[in-house]
């Protein structure tokens, strides 16, 4: 069985085809700049990496060139497109309907777009790119893997805001929660390298990439998670501030700045980048917190510590809160490779009972899992890699299984 | 030695004089609906209760009307105005400036009017009744008493937000904190009940009335706080909705509501309130939520549910940031006196190892302090009653016998 996984970006494809046998990519690609006269291809498979000037106008032309490629005598991985049993699409908000990955029929299109409203910069494209694809291949099973989806276990405590009833009944204010293939694909194994049914095992996942969030899993279940309405709330990320006083917003707006001035500032000018003034890459402020004279470093460190104080605080938070705890899980870019915050995450953690074994720290790295705490320490803190194409393509598989034919 | 304490609201000025020999409050007062034609003042002394229609088109007028009540030869306690020492005017922000009670001066002033933005419903009145009493008693020490004070020792990595750097330099938007002298009073307190040097005491205290916050102390010093640039972060309060995504102050903007309706909305009509839709006072959600039958029941129990939800997340976070916790200490309206939230919060507590002690619970009402666990509970949690007015007035002592006299 072959699934490709696609995720559509307002300019941008991204795809991987599994061969599910195995569980392996037997081709990933990027297709950039959709929409503008320069897209560009990086289309890679075992056999080689290719880079294309491509003519993508629009998400269904691009899809066309994906599906080409795939196909293609020499840079290409099968035969035809028609060996191709199911194609996985990312979609970011499924809202409150959607409580797993779902074949997309008229209905499910209906939800994607119907959210609209609540991911303007998501569901737009990731339905374009359910749309190019089904043109392709129509006969073809599409499955919708909701980001939100893994999250919709949250409990009312967890996911209502304290608002007027309305802004809830009325507009869909809630915490929706996002990075669900993620959690899910680390929490999954977990379970597995704990040695534990999944189902009666309690993680605090962190997912630590340019975007961050945190989920509070209890038996399998998503029980709390930090991001919230949007992906603006919770940790500190690597351009969003995550959480700040809500009034801050309207102080802001009585300062002069418009709606669309604050939604830019907080989005893409905050974070680590708004606290340093010079990066939102950790690796960047890491080395620039050190160096000495620096006027820089300053505000490099502080970004850096306040990053990990956010994350320990709510570790806390979800401590206090869960039945039980078998481990706090690592991912994302930061949390799979950065051995300096990973170790200050786990010094201050010190209180909940973890204790950093600093070699396997360091070499837990580089697509490496495995616990980076010592040997008996009462918490125990893993490094896993995560892998959300992965998980797309089992949602999909499973779900390509469950469904009855229609014909 | 004699010592006024005034906390002048918008429309409303309370006071009580204490005499600080005994700390024993002589009389004690509000003065409601100044600036309204039909003000009314409600004074007490041991000797009585008064209720009287008086003419307070303004704070001074209001200010002079009390110390009219408090020498007079029936309803006063002082035989002259002559005899109080010292006022100490509670002020609700500081800034980043006021580390410390204060007495008032030229400098004090420009202070108090300098954040008028970042409290625009509080430091205005809070500086009229200063300078009403300035005017009746000009040659007495006036001392401000911040309510930021106590929260100023927040490091940065607490009080800073991951926002654009010109936010915090340009706009001061950081968070300060409130409540400070409950939160002040309380952890001084706990510490004398646990026999601890206040230097050395960890603790988190919560202050639960109409509005609430909660402080992580460590070594005496506050490290972490719940509100934020405003009261509107934090804790669900009885009207405001403490955390919410600030994105969704921007969509609600987006739905055709002004900021000044967001603001309101989150301010008033949020919290307790917004949830139940009925009723912002805790004591009426406990009834409706086990009122068999009753439609709003559901809705009742859900807000005081994540209340308390919400309570045990802070404190696991900030169990988490502290070098050691030898108390959680509930205290407002709520902390003294709701017994059922109270059990709530300690059952779970749990996962910190607190364990209830139910008649401890139920005794400890009324204005009484005790511990609510039960012996050996590795995490204790007490109930003391907060005395704002009385931190003010020991700040006001305090700060008038550390002036050097002038003349």
């Amino acid at each position: 069985m072959k699934i490709l996984v696609a995720n559509c970006g307002s300019s941008s494809i991204k795809y991987q085809l599994f061969s599910m046998t195995a569980e392996r990519v037997l081709a990933r690609g990027l297709l950039e700049r959709v929409g503008d006269p320069s897209a560009r291809l990086h289309h890679s498979t075992d056999a080689g990496r290719h880079e294309l000037d491509v003519y993508a106008p629009d998400h269904s032309s691009g899809m066309k060139i994906i599906f080409r490629i795939l196909a293609d005598p020499e840079k290409g991985v099968i035969k035809s497109i028609y060996e191709i049993n199911g194609v996985g699409h990312r979609v970011v908000h499924g809202g409150e309907a959607m409580i797993d990955s779902c074949r997309v029929d008229n209905r499910v299109i209906a939800i994607v777009r119907g959210n609209f409203d609540l991911a303007p910069l998501h569901n737009p494209p990731n339905l374009a790119g359910i749309e190019a694809a089904m043109e392709v291949l129509p006969d073809v099973p599409h499955v919708a893997v909701f980001d939100t989806a893994f999250l919709s276990t949250l409990p009312k405590k967890a996911h209502r805001y304290a608002v007027p009833a309305d802004w809830y009944e009325g507009h869909h204010v809630r915490k929706y929660g996002f990075h669900g293939a993620s959690h899910k694909y680390v929490a999954l194994r977990a379970a597995e390298l704990l040695g534990k049914p999944a189902d009666r095992t309690n993680l605090i996942t962190c997912h630590l990439g340019n975007g961050c969030s945190m989920t509070a899993v209890a038996g399998g279940k998503a029980v709390d998670h930090s991001m919230g309405m949007t992906p603006l709330e919770g940790l500190i990320m690597g351009t969003r501030s995550g959480d700040v006083d809500p009034a801050v917003v309207l102080y802001m707006l009585g300062r002069g700045l418009s709606a669309q001035q604050v939604d830019a500032a907080l989005n893409k000018s905050s974070g680590l980048l708004g606290l340093s003034g010079v990066s939102n890459d950790m690796r960047d402020l890491l080395a620039l917190s050190h160096k000495d004279g620096d006027p820089r470093a300053a505000d490099a460190a502080l970004a850096v510590e306040m990053f990990v104080y956010r994350i320990v605080r709510y570790i806390g938070s979800y401590y206090a809160i869960l039945p039980g705890l078998d481990a706090v899980v690592l991912t994302g870019g930061i949390g799979e490779n950065s051995v300096p915050v990973r170790a200050m995450i786990v010094d201050q953690l010190a209180r909940l009972g973890a204790r950093l074994d600093e070699a396997r720290n360091g070499q837990t790295v580089n697509g490496r899992a495995g616990q980076i705490t010592a040997d008996g320490s009462a918490l125990g803190v893993w490094v896993i890699p995560t892998n959300e194409e992965l998980m797309i393509a089992r949602d999909t598989k499973r779900i390509i299984g469950s469904v009855v034919p229609r014909y």
